[in-house]
């Protein structure tokens, strides 16, 4: 039997932003749970599907939109967090963060790494707890 | 002899761009040059610089920037004609726009893959005068 | 049998935005397809279709987006058509746009009447033409 | 004798906005009292007092206009309290922000309903309190 | 008599803008002429007239606000027109327009300073007419 | 021997943020350290560099552009500091801030002012601690 939409976008959702996508969905269960839907359904249901771009291609767009449109730090969280999933290294974020000064001035960028810092120092803590 | 920071961006702005961007810094001259001199020698001989992305993936970042940016017309034709010049194709141009649709709307995304059809027709129209 | 997605989306669409948003999704076709597709189900057939506003409502939340988001000129002509087609007058369109001048500042608002003004001569004339 | 604008202004921010307006008109006092003034008499002893779009309306618009600009979490809890203290239900407020997802994308869009669903528990703890 | 909020809106108006002010106010008379009193009224009458920034100043906080929303191309004009005629040169003019560029980086900077070309063409023109 | 850029960079850096500005170049040490270098050669050592503008007046453009640009609040808070640094005013800093108001809307400016008297007190307080 075909996948259907939400079954595809669960299962691209959790290959590319493992549990903080799912998480971010779950979250909205109380308040506007068709917006989880939408976001399994058409953010990865659909866009993300196509297979023109892998992965790490797309969390690259993603990172320069989101350090761009600003007001966006639980979503760059989750979005480096995703980077770091799908095998972008450290300092390939950092410099997809970087790439963006010259389009977007410093100050986003200055956010933006010190978001990422953060992320990157959860992981490690994560690490020394499984350890 | 040491390669200057002018030197290298101006290599890597060639490398990139092809000739749009130089074109863009020739156009600054008469009315402010030092910013055609920024251009190259800090996007492009400090940020570009950097090997541990390569062009691709600093395209894929720029399109996702000035496509959420907005109000970026002659910037993102410029960086879509890039992108291809580094070797993207067309289907990764115009996925790398569809990608930004879930972070910053449907309005970004239709003006984007607008210009982007205007850019491969010059390129087809290009093709057609020098064949 | 039960409507699709893509028919619920198409019906919605027509009965907002007439001729203009179906001509935006048509003119997709050649460039990026699947964008028309994605306007028609996401936008018409997911959000548009929950009945708690109805079309005059999602019309007054668009306009106040679209003016604050700049750069949009071709989606608020669409908008502001569609706002007309929904039923809402010529005087609440412009007081709608004037309503986002605390929030946005005078920049936006200028642009957006000067764009209403153009939409409401271009409804003039096509009536001049088809009497 | 006729009222002043700053009567007007004060008499329709307290019509729409509760106490919250007032507060806000108040913690600028002594660091820009201007700045409260002209909120009053411009925002809404100008803006909101013509009568072609009503109260419910006005706030349908500014939820569009505040949840696209981005960075205005404060103005936006006050514009959430203030669509329901003219009459709009829950539902239809987390309507409104999400009729924004098509033309902001769905970062805007997360974070303004997390913000609402704040201002509905802070609404059912004040019941809570004076019940 | 005291002069009304009216007139002294007016007579700042003219005495920062020349006459490309009153051409955008006279420009809205027909489509929402609420909305050129406010400018006159509010942008002039209250928020100019305040002595503590001289127009030079005020003038320079406008450039860099109007060059970093973007999309702001008609009032850019207008203001590096009006930053000349309160005394700024062409070259401050420029400088304060490349002063945004750590902030918001390239393309909102090359935009503006092609705009600044145009405006000092006319200038020159308008010179050469009248001489 | 001549000044190199990162000299004088660090040289203007200092005289116009005080200790402000080198510590935000400090803290970005760990994690992205040629992006401190680029805020010290190219925002300082270019940009701010050139003569034709004094100090306050590049403070006047920049408060400009950052409230404007929205979610800059660490910058913004750098730059109200330098500007009383450089020798504005108090007064004329909340001016500069509230001059923005007819470009960009209440919610901009009304942050802005917030994150202005927390620098006052900051300063006040350090002020006592010094005494």
């Amino acid at each position: 039997m075909a996948e259907s939409r939400f079954e595809r976008g669960s299962r691209i959702l959790a290959s590319i932003d493992g549990q903080g996508g799912q998480a971010v969905v779950d979250s909205l269960q109380d308040i506007a749970p068709e917006l989880g839907n939408w976001i399994v359904e058409f953010a990865f249901g659909d866009v993300y599907a196509d297979p023109t771009l892998d992965a790490r291609q797309r969390e690259l767009v993603t990172l320069g939109s989101l350090v761009t449109q600003g007001d966006t730090a639980p979503q760059l969280k989750v979005h480096i967090a995703a980077a770091l999933h799908v095998g972008l290294s450290r300092a390939e974020v950092i410099q997809a963060i970087l790439q963006t000064a010259p389009y977007v001035g410093f100050p986003r960028v200055i956010n933006a790494v010190n978001l990422a810092r953060a992320v990157f120092q959860n992981e490690d803590e994560a690490k020394v707890h499984e350890g």
